[in-house]
C-alpha cells in the first residue's frame, strides 16, 4: 500500500515560510534560514544533516504540491512558468500541482511532468497514488496544503527538520488541522537542525 | 560562572500551557498532554524520558518562576497559598517568585523557600545568583516568565521537552522574544516526547 508522506523545514516557532512570499523571495522574509541546514555552510554537512536531506526525494513514485509552490503566479496562467528548478527539476517523477486554473501538462527533462489538478486534494491524492505505484506519495508542500491533507487525515508519515531559527511570522505548519494523532518514531540532529519523523493517525 | 537555565515542556505547535488556565487547571485545557512524557504510562519511562526528567532538577542552586506558575491568586496576596506542591515542593532551594505584591518568604519543608520579587527579573536574577553560589540558576516558567528572560538575552540554555500534540491556544513560547540565537547540542527522543538542549546567544 503507498504511503503519503511529508517533510517540511519549519522554524523553532513553527513556520514553514516567512511573510510577504514575492517571485523574488518564495521563501518570504527570513524563510531562506529555514533551510540552512539543508544548503549547508563551508565545510560537507553534518551526517545527520545529510542523511535527511537524502530522505527527501528518496522512496517517491509520485509529489503533490500546492501552486504556490509551483511558483508565484495568481489566478489565471499567464506566460510559460515552468516551475522554479530550471529544466530538470530535482522530482524525476509526476507531480501534481493544485489549481483552481486548468493547464496542461507541463514534461521537463529527467522525468519530472507538471500535472494541474483542479478538483482539490482527494483527486490530487488518486491521480497521485495511480501514478506513484507502490511507491511513496510525498505531499511537498507548502505549509497550508500539508495542513488540508493533515486536516483531512490523509498523511501516513509526516518528517519535520526543525531550524533553530523564530520567524515570528508567515505560514504556520498545523493551524487549523485539528487534534491529529502523532507519534515521534525517529530523531535525529546537528547543530543546523533537529530532524523529527512522525507516524500520523492510527 | 553560574548559568542560567531553563526547560519547558511544550505542544508540538509551540504551546507551553493550554488556553483557560485555573485553579482547578494550572496547565490549562489539554495543558497536562503536555507532561505525559514526565508522568509516563502504566509502565517504566522511556530511557531518554527518564534522562530528561532527572535533569530538570538537577545542578540548580536557586529557581525563578512566574506568579501564575507559583498560583492562582492575581492581585494582592490573601489566604496563605503556599504553592501547588505540597509541604515538600521538589526544589529544596530557594524559589524566587516574580510578582507585583511584596510578602513575607515562605519557609517549606526540605530546604525550598520561596522569596517575592517586586522589583522585575533582573532584580530576581541578581538575586537567584546570590543564592545559587556555583551552582545553575533555572528559570522554571512560565511561558511569559521564560520568554522575558529571553527577550532581555538572561538564558545561556534552553531546554525543550517537545510533546507530539497540538494545543492550537494557550501560552506561547517565543512571543515577541525577537531574534534569539539559537543552537541545538543535544538531542533525544521517546515516542512520548522529543528532548532538544540548546545553547542560546552567544
Amino acid at each position: 500500500m503507498t504511503r503519503v508522506t511529508s517533510q517540511l523545514s519549519i522554524s523553532l516557532d513553527g513556520f514553514a515560510a516567512g511573510p510577504d512570499q514575492t517571485r523574488d523571495d518564495p521563501l518570504g522574509t527570513g524563510g531562506e534560514r529555514l533551510h540552512g541546514w539543508y544548503m549547508g555552510g563551508s565545510g560537507p554537512r553534518h551526517p545527520a544533516d545529510e542523511a535527511a536531506a537524502r530522505s527527501i526525494l528518496e522512496g517517491n513514485g509520485a509529489y503533490i504540491m500546492g501552486r504556490n509552490m509551483f511558483g508565484p503566479i495568481r489566478g489565471e496562467w499567464e506566460g510559460d512558468w515552468r516551475g522554479w528548478w530550471g529544466d530538470d527539476p530535482p522530482y524525476h517523477a509526476p507531480v501534481f500541482v493544485l489549481t483552481h486554473h486548468a493547464r496542461e501538462p507541463v514534461e521537463m527533462e529527467g522525468g519530472t511532468t507538471f500535472h494541474f489538478v483542479t478538483g482539490g486534494i482527494e483527486e490530487a491524492l488518486e491521480q497521485a497514488r495511480a501514478a506513484a505505484g507502490a511507491a511513496d506519495v510525498n505531499v511537498a508542500g507548502g505549509a497550508s496544503t500539508v495542513n488540508q491533507f493533515l486536516a483531512a487525515g490523509l498523511i501516513d508519515e509526516l518528517t519535520l527538520h526543525v531550524s533553530p531559527v523564530l520567524l515570528h511570522a508567515g505560514e504556520r505548519l498545523f493551524d487549523g488541522v485539528g487534534d491529529v494523532r502523532l507519534e515521534p518514531v525517529d530523531v535525529a540532529g546537528s547543530p543546523a537542525a533537529t530532524h523529527v519523523r512522525y507516524r500520523v493517525g492510527g
